[in-house]
């Protein structure tokens, strides 16, 4: 396998998208599949598909199809899903509170074990067994090794200063919901989920 | 402009970027700028830049760089921007309250006007101005033009069905967050937005 820093994030959402493709072709009990069929599940071709797995091994023989269920642990090896990440959430609102009913994500291997926020009237709440913390504990918490991830869901204000401690506490990897453009050290990965982006995808089919 | 349908979505995104960048040069009070400097900003190179643009007109003059200010304007109205989208919400949860507060919608024009749920304990509750309605309503108060857009942030289990509803009705964009491949017929733009994907490239760098 290549070294993932030479992998670009647009092939790694292919590979997210070949991922769930493979996942409900499992749930269906299909044994094997063509690239082109995994392909046009995923929204991708079969080209690019076939590209995309190269790097990462050789799966499949020219002219058998894939085998389903191993092409499924391959994948989800790939995607670092064949384990449990524990991830802390920052910022104690509606948005948080829906990660922590989020179905997909503790599929997905995504535990959320710990929640944080300022706000005296949050800390202390009960969410789904988790109690929410104040912030001043995360510094702590993250070092004794509780959480390997970050989510921020704090206001766009509150956000760098979160991440800035997020990465203090030595978090490597850091998903940011605010509205605004964060700065982290090259050595942690930043993703930013912008939920406006896909509106915006349908407004420009709607005009 | 070339006929939307022939614009992959993978390029739409990219001018999501591209409008965010020069929102940011905007903001920032600077006049003019390069391709490079855009693409840069934007997680493009260059050449890409100038491709994607290349598909909706002339911009900018070789050698010269583009005028910010214009170059907002054109981006924006390429994306659909240069307008308010009145957006119906199916699913008064959380994941809804939260998406009902966050701010990036509203700054791109996309008002969510009406809430519905099924829950009785959820029907007439007010957020941020709105009334919780129930569900049985929401076809007659699409077919009145109340609202072009439809959100989906239901349990998996109830998407389809009102994905279907919301297509009876007339409503031809809809964006889902519940966890589940839902169909439509071609007239009709259907997003997903799925929140665990951005995790999982956080857990495929982090691995």
């Amino acid at each position: 396998m290549r070294d993932n820093e030479k992998i670009p994030d647009s092939t790694i959402r292919r590979v997210s998208a070949y991922y769930r493709a493979v996942s409900d072709l499992v749930a269906a009990g299909q044994p094997t599949a063509s690239s082109y069929e995994i392909a046009r599940r995923s929204g991708a071709t079969s080209p690019q598909f076939r590209k995309d797995l190269s790097l990462f091994g050789n799966f499949g023989k020219r002219g058998m199809g894939y085998r389903v269920a191993a092409l499924h642990e391959e994948l989800k090896a790939i995607l670092g899903l064949n384990r449990r990440w524990r991830v802390a959430v920052v910022g104690a609102g509606n948005l948080a509170h829906a990660l922590s009913e989020y179905r997909e994500f503790r599929r997905q291997g995504f535990l959320i074990v710990a929640v944080f926020d300022v706000d005296p009237g949050r800390v202390g709440q009960e969410w789904n067994g988790v109690t929410v913390e104040h912030f001043d504990r995360f510094a702590i918490a993250a070092r004794t090794g509780a959480f390997e991830m970050g989510v921020i869901t704090t206001p766009a204000a509150a956000a760098q200063d979160v991440a800035d401690r997020m990465v203090e506490a030595g978090i490597l990897g850091i998903l940011n919901f605010a509205s605004v453009k964060l700065v982290v050290p090259d050595q942690v990965t930043l993703r930013n989920v912008d939920m406006a982006i896909e509106m915006e995808s349908l407004s420009f089919a709607l005009k």
